[in-house]
């Protein structure tokens, strides 16, 4: 074993602390443990905990009604539920239209777009983004036109950071074609970014459990009213206007608790995770050789967000290398290292295939302290400069 | 409060016993919260869990491959899995053709067979049952012909525990079309009937965790080498080639401390299953008047399931008078109670509209004893006399 263990592979998977299973237990075998809909004790009290858990939510959004927000199982389904449930809804009118999303939206946007679309005789268009992953609006202008049926821009990359400018965004595409719905997957922006829905004109908008330490098995998804969607699983409604089934009560209480958690002392979270991933970014800049940070910087920049390029080092291997210490990362696109194959959204923002290749995501938690990225930053040189002297590709010096 | 409680209610949702919780709790911030596709300790931990619960699950289904087996998120979603999947790849070859499904089948089944029929131009037809939900092979072999594509038959109602001879309806389907692809939802058989996939000649299979008191959030879609199905929710792919997203690793674990539960002395729970529900059924037949059992008796019903019509009652009413002496059932189609319909079962097996409103669901579970039986069947008499004794139906006597 490691003498130390730090965990930053919180784009992919996070661990839920004690405090959020606490809260969970309960609604396993002792309150709540019913179908919301049935009537008795059981049912009343998941009732209970989803309406309650939906109030909480449309107050950290500054959303007047929460009954404009449905649970799914996943930020994934709350997307697909998005894109596949309105252009399904919606395809006679939108027969031959167009969908635009950023080419850097994560692929549960973009590979839910893509089949649709097929399916129904519609046409995908990636919007291209500038080297640090921003849709200028005057770009998405000439994209916007009477034929766009939807668009789906993220408010911050799930893998560089970057807070697109959305409201300067939406005010193009309301001035060009008022007709467009407008969906946000704000997955990495809540509990760390701002959101107020009063100020952002979005028609739909996703959220995920797992993004803010809440268990995984939540997702959720805002449905403006007069928004027609179609459900894309089907049978038994519950509680859900637009999803079949039971919800997960338990996890639903676990997720509560991760709101209050990130909402509570939003501000002191929001500049702690900013001074660690100032720490972990400037010490690796400090401590490295050949790195290059993919994203923005500073306020531009998501507060929990590390993503570098590490120059003739395959991430890959640097994960493996890593885990060895201790340190738990993931690469290139943390999604897509199954396949290894580089990001498509490190490819978007014109990394070559080879840095694209050698980068690395840290997502810093208020969970972690000072003392773990001083270990990472001990650690990570090491493992960088072993790796480099095994590489075919680092250039030698004389 | 009541001065006891037992929960009958596990058709719409369990609780999830104890020993079953406490395997879920280290892989919520312990071990195996990692995303499983990724190169690290925790990744590695979480992938040694999905592989190992799929080879359990194989064994107990006497599956070769455990491959062969892909998480959802639940029954349902397991469902639309198999059947929107299977259309949806399908569609050109599909086109203009027949989906044969049972018309007692669980809503999953139903409507999106109905759904994706309807999109992609196919017919739904649903083949008729006899009074204890049977559906006849000599009437089957008159649905199937050349037209049809998919033939999906539950093999345990989840309403009225009709054990379905799927084995002769296979055969019959087989016989007069080689082509079909049969699915089944054996969720209300698993752990209960014994299923022998050497044995039972289907190509798609749904079970669901929480109906073995597993936790809620794990579903498993069986599919047979070589039948072709499309994802239906799209993203990255993790571990599963036909499901985006994380696994939910915790419940996960609780779903296979629940296999290991239900299937370690298999004989002897669905025994003390039948003594169960032999007790109450008879103890219901011997204490109220005008009470009709809904289903088959005997070997022929699931060990774990009582439905019984109480004449001049209305169930929902019923439901809530049994809460107030703790005792939670659901009423008509339990999953239907929201509308206040009646169960789309009950009126196939041809329950007039007033009896199946009446109908009450007891699911019985190896965690109850003998007591619990006894409590309700105090109890029920009174519930059901009282509401008797308001209702402008029930018939006076002199």
């Amino acid at each position: 074993m490691p003498p130390k263990e730090v965990y930053f592979d919180l784009e992919n998977s996070g661990y839920v602390p004690d405090d959020v299973v606490d809260v969970m237990l309960p609604y396993f075998n002792k309150r709540g443990y019913g179908h919301p809909a049935i009537t008795h004790r059981l049912g009343w009290e998941a009732l209970d905990l989803i309406i309650g858990t939906k109030e909480l939510v449309a107050k950290t959004l500054n959303l007047a009604n929460p009954e404009n927000l449905v649970f799914t199982h996943s930020g994934t389904e709350a997307n697909n539920l998005a894109i596949q449930g309105y252009l399904i809804a919606n395809r006679d009118k939108l027969r031959g239209k167009k969908v635009l999303v950023s080419s850097i939206e994560h692929l549960s946007v973009i590979f839910p777009a893509q089949f649709v679309s097929e399916l129904l005789g519609l046409e995908v268009i990636k919007v291209p983004v500038d080297k640090e992953g921003f849709v200028d609006p005057e770009v998405l202008k000439y994209y916007v036109d009477r034929d766009v049926g939807l668009v789906s821009i993220q408010l911050v990359n799930h893998e560089i950071g970057t807070i697109q400018k959305l409201r300067d965004l939406i005010e193009v595409v309301r001035d060009r074609n008022p007709d467009v719905v407008f969906h946000t997957d704000a997955s990495d922006a809540y509990g760390r970014v701002r959101i107020d829905l009063r100020d952002l004109d979005v028609d739909m908008m996703t959220l995920s459990s797992h993004k803010i330490h809440g268990p995984r098995g939540v997702g959720v998804l805002y449905v403006r009213d007069g928004v027609r969607i179609e459900p894309i699983l089907r049978g038994q409604l519950s509680v859900e206007k637009l999803w079949p089934g039971v919800e997960l009560t338990p996890l639903i209480a676990g997720f509560r608790k991760a709101v209050e958690l990130a909402f509570n002392n939003f501000e002191e979270n929001v500049k702690y995770l900013t001074s660690l991933r100032d720490k972990l970014l400037n010490g690796i800049l400090n401590s490295v050789s050949d790195v290059v940070l993919n994203g923005p910087s500073g306020d531009e920049r998501a507060p929990d967000n590390v993503n570098v390029a590490f120059k003739y080092v395959e991430g890959e291997a640097l994960t493996i290398e890593l885990s060895g210490y201790g340190v738990y990362v993931s690469s290139g696109s943390a999604c897509s290292s199954r396949f290894l194959e580089p990001s498509h959204v490190l490819l978007a923002i014109g990394r070559e295939y080879e840095l694209a290749h050698g980068s690395i995501l840290f997502k810093v938690s208020r969970y972690h302290k000072g003392e773990d990225i001083d270990y990472a930053l001990e650690v990570l040189p090491k493992a960088v400069d072993r790796l480099r002297t095994l590489s075919p590709l680092t250039p030698r010096r004389a």
